[in-house]
């Protein structure tokens, strides 16, 4: 099995095939992550716009994002149900947290990092869903897959408009630089729980 | 002006004429506080969905409960765009955190005043919107405001079925007469500044 190599913009390095070998072993596991996963995408939407209430272009957009991500919460859990996997708590891998403790406390800064980490999560997540898309021997499951591909491409794009609409170009371009060299970074050992982003 | 009687269930109190008399002189404060409320109504079930993840049952309302509140988020934000109303902060009245200090924190309290909470909160939404959708003078708002009290409506159902799914039926029943009775007194005296709950 080999992965394609990524052509994905944000992204430094492509996931590795361990990655992917991990996922398959463990698809329940991974499709309950995954659920997670959508629910905590809406619920980042919904902060930003409370942090942000005057940011008309960012709220639209974001509202638009967060029921995409609910929509794609209530299909993954449709698929758990009808695999009979309960729903239930799953610790968190550190890719999250390691990305937002990057997240400089001051504004603009704080904007800045915030739009960027949520662009690279849904980058990678777009990049490891369609990875799924291609390689899970279930042909719904890789189906399903490949149809969410799409929304999660278009998700990391609005991020990448909403940062260069509210910040200096050449600003966001060297703080991607920067968080996508990490972002990378963090997955390049991968985590021993199957997790979308182990 | 006369209000009418409330008849919904929760209520122990109807809402006074002053508050109608003080939205429709302040419709476009209250129009942006409607934002906010729907906003943080769809917050509020992704935080509970984020705290129960092994109750399928509330997974499921609450994920049909946050995408009908953020389409009317969408809805209430198009009509300020028409009306040339820009999005902004709005300090929120004394309600919904008088409301939230009563749920105990201790479990399984803390699941069975969440959902009350926020079924009471709901059927007051519903209660002012008709009262809106009644009294309010522009003919189109007046419709949109009729047109929500349904699933306004139904979103208190959906609280009051969680709360007996999870809870007994008769410290349901014993607690709600405590929290109706206190959401009552929070709205017994009008609050300054024009809002939804005020």
């Amino acid at each position: 099995m080999v992965t394609a190599p990524t052509t994905i913009k944000f992204l430094k390095q492509p996931t590795a095939i361990a990655w992917v070998e991990q996922a398959l072993a463990n698809l329940d596991t991974i499709l309950l992550d995954h659920s997670h996963c959508e629910r905590k995408a809406a619920g980042v939407a919904l902060n930003l716009m409370f942090r942000y209430p005057s940011n008309t272009k960012l709220v639209r957009s974001l509202t638009t994002i967060a029921q995409e991500e609910l929509a794609h919460f209530e299909q993954v859990n449709q698929i758990l149900e009808q695999r009979g996997i309960p729903l239930g708590p799953l610790a968190a891998p550190p890719y999250g947290a390691g990305l937002r403790a990057q997240i400089r406390p001051q504004e603009p800064h704080r904007l800045l990092d915030s739009l960027l980490v949520s662009g690279l999560i849904e980058a990678r997540s777009h990049e490891r869903l369609g990875l799924l898309g291609a390689h899970c021997p279930d042909p719904a499951l890789a189906a399903f897959y490949r149809g969410l591909m799409a929304s999660e491409a278009r998700h990391y794009g609005i991020y990448w408009v909403l940062a260069t609409t509210y910040c200096d170009r050449d600003q966001v371009n060297h703080r991607l630089e920067e968080l996508s060299t990490l972002e990378s970074e963090l997955l390049a050992t991968l985590h021993p729980e199957p997790r979308i982003h182990s």
